[in-house]
């Protein structure tokens, strides 16, 4: 049986990382291989293209280049990673997928969104995630809590209107794919959104 | 007025650089300002992407990344370098442009290229080159002439079955948009090509 793609996305400082480990663990205990993954990256290209977009430039980069390098490592990274993995029955478990590339490039920067699916279409055909976690946080919570990670990259570094479009577009994806998207309130504890997500998880897996 | 986009394309070998330093003398002479530039490539996030496409790298790339590449690269050229010159009545002659991405992941990798006229239009809108000069030599030509420039890149590296693919299709585009493109032999003489490129461009000068 092939395995499930699942990912976990959210805005700055949603503890997806911490969120995912635990969703690993828990996964593991029921039995299930699990490998985890990142995006932007999650190959070699792919770490080298994250690295360009993360860094800092004078002038940044067109809307367009961005966009472009987005799913140029998501094209590799599905292609030797991802639907290798499924394959083999193991789940794959990754931070960040097209949904980020909606909400950052499309409601933060401000490109069209039937233009990003125009690209997901040409990149991935028919897939798309068996399940979406959004830890969705407000705000000011999220950035109060990533400034605290040190130096901010070229995202990090945007203002907060733009966090508020990215996290109104994460929202209205969930919103209009309940099926696909469950979100987690993620301004309460670590361990209160531990809870609500394996339960989110237990719930899942019996009714699928 | 805005300038004119002037590419100019062909296989390995074929003498692009040093007919296109006598295509720029020779507009300049003719009274018009000339921007040189160059695919993949023309700006600095242009280089960096140019030498992830062209660099070695142990099992390659993905057929879909390096072509989504190539376009992050050209969409970088466009806005920052081509339109913005071309709009200040500047002509842009340009090594390499969107017939290579046919001819090379079309032709030489088989990429279906339907697939990449859906990126061309994502990227460029309405935007095709005016002149598009085609400079044509039989493979094993080309070859010759190529291997004798030193350590071969990694399409440099492609075998002869690759470089035909590549040569039918820039053929079979020249014959589609005659107005557009004009083939040129360029197993001739360095001076025998020039001096037909030269006509070529008086004539495509007067009736324009």
């Amino acid at each position: 049986m092939a395995g499930r793609l699942v990912t976990v996305d959210g805005g700055e400082g949603a503890g997806k990382t911490t969120q995912m480990g635990f969703m690993r663990e828990y996964l593991e205990r029921r039995g299930y291989r699990v490998v985890t993954t990142r995006e932007p990256g999650g190959t070699s290209l792919g770490e080298e293209i994250r690295a360009l977009l993360l860094g800092h430039r004078d002038g940044g980069m067109t809307l367009a280049a961005e966009t472009l390098l987005m799913f140029a490592a998501r094209a590799e990274h599905l292609e030797r990673v991802i639907r290798p993995v499924l394959a083999t029955g193991c789940w794959v478990l990754c931070d960040r997928f097209t949904d980020a590339t909606y909400a950052y490039q499309g409601g933060g920067r401000g490109l069209p969104l039937e233009r990003i699916a125009v690209l997901e279409e040409w990149v991935q055909g028919e897939l798309r995630p068996d399940l979406t976690l959004l830890l969705d946080v407000p705000v000011a919570t999220g950035l109060t809590r990533a400034g605290k990670r040190g130096v901010a990259d070229r995202f990090e570094r945007e203002n907060v209107d733009f966090f508020e479009r990215v996290r109104a577009i994460y929202l209205e994806r969930a919103t209009h794919e309940p099926n696909r998207c469950r979100v987690v309130d993620a301004s309460q504890s670590v361990e209160a959104v531990r809870a609500e997500v394996e339960a989110m998880l237990a719930e899942w897996l019996e009714s699928g």
